[in-house]
């Protein structure tokens, strides 16, 4: 029996453990029956809270002395994750709510690394992303299932934002169809890529869809919302000190780059149930 | 804020709303934010548990007045619904576990009407189903998408368990493909039809895979669980007092006819969390 939160970033959901004395023993079995959608709560994935002395493999990562706690990241079939942009937001919602971390900036321990993640009282979070890289790699995308206007293969930009994604500008996103198989990235990422097709709003504002590596097609993706904008802003003549707005199918997010080039994500994070479950 | 518990039977999961006094006014956009599988909590439906005496509703139907207990049944888009057999055995789990009625038999008061159910402290739940309806017209399914051994026309036997089934004997459910598109059924139902197609596994033991009407396929269906074994009786010359397992996607069920011809459903029933929701 433990206790558990519930909540999502622009619908990017999560199981919240929280374990701030690091009593919790999780096992992949137990992370895959948590977000098991309907034999469990469900969700993405399981963020377990706990606080960075309390953990042995906290205490280890690289620059863990400055933080208090330490988002342990779980993917939905139990394999250890490294960060997720909606995920650290939804944790720091968490840790302002339960009156764990005051509102303002936390440092938050991943392990990707220490994340600063700003927030208010109530309201959206921010937090970096870190810089982009833009490998300028010419790589073309294939969509099996597009309709006739996204026929053949599509120029795609990659951008790196730690994981691997390839940008590809489209005219209108209904032309994706149904992306149920993953696009054929030429020439091809060893470890797989991540997918943003992305249309024009406006002036600064781009909306997308993406297909996540060993996932599928997802409601939001952090870091995909981040090479989107950048490579947006690259198209725009834009190097730095821009904000655009990136609209996701799960909500709005808006993204950064700093002049000093660190990509800041801000957006949504709310949390929507709290309780007991006897899965953990 | 109100109080939920997330539970299953046979990965046929509901949220159930604790409403004793009939204080909830739930509304059909509050089902949907509780049943939204990112952004809620997530499930197939709510269960509200309300006193009969305590709704005006209940009070109303016909048989209240022997039953404590009133199955406020809501699909996940918010429409209100009769019964579900999956449901029911969950809702009695959760009455016995919390106190709230005895473990042995209980009246469970639906838009149906009132359902026996019958439990132990702990373990499987049986519910009564009322009898099989067997109009013995003659139909036929075409499964668009199924292997080759499906191909074109295949015979369905109607079966009415209050909603109207066709059920198709296969030799592998493996044939039937993804089931991503209703099954097109002739001389067509009027208000659609629950699709089982069931394969034989043994004596007395079949499994199944259902697509549901304005659903689409699920991991389980009580009624069509019932369906599949009247049917697969009627087909082995077994016209009541016998007892068939169905296995479906979602885990195992138990399906008696009666002597009397009431048809009973048997199966696990899960209670996985509990806690409180910003949502209602």
């Amino acid at each position: 029996m433990a206790a558990f939160v519930k909540g999502h970033g622009t619908e990017n959901d999560f199981v919240l453990l929280p374990d701030p004395d690091g009593a919790l023993s999780l096992t992949a079995e137990q992370v895959q029956a948590v977000c098991d959608r309907r034999a469990g709560i469900g969700g993405d994935g399981v963020l377990r809270v706990v606080r960075t002395a309390a953990d042995t493999e906290a205490r280890a990562l690289p620059g863990s002395g400055g933080t208090t706690w330490f988002m342990d990241y779980r993917n939905a079939d139990g394999s250890v994750a490294e960060m997720c942009g909606n995920g650290i937001r939804v944790f720091a919602r968490f840790l302002v709510d339960e009156g764990l971390a005051e509102a303002g900036e936390i440092a938050v321990l991943t392990r990707d690394g220490v994340k600063a993640v700003r927030l208010g009282a109530a309201g959206d979070v921010t937090v970096e992303m870190g810089p982009a890289g833009l490998p300028g790699t010419d790589r073309k995308v294939r969509l099996d299932g597009a309709g006739p206007a996204l026929d053949g293969w599509l120029p795609a930009v990659e951008v790196d934002m730690g994981n691997p994604h390839a940008v590809v500008f489209v005219d209108d996103l209904a032309d994706v169809g149904e992306l149920r198989t993953a696009p054929v990235v030429e020439p091809a990422f060893p470890d797989g890529v991540n997918v943003e097709l992305v249309v024009r709003r406006g002036a600064r504002h781009v909306a997308m869809r993406v297909h996540e590596r060993g996932v599928g097609e997802t409601r939001s993706c952090g870091t995909g919302a981040c090479a989107a904008m950048v490579a947006a802003a690259r198209q725009d003549g834009v190097t730095g000190g821009s904000t655009y707005v990136v609209d996701v199918p799960g909500g709005r997010l808006g993204v950064t780059e700093r002049a000093d080039g660190q990509v800041e994500l801000t957006g949504p994070a709310v949390l929507v149930a709290r309780g007991v479950t006897e899965l953990v």
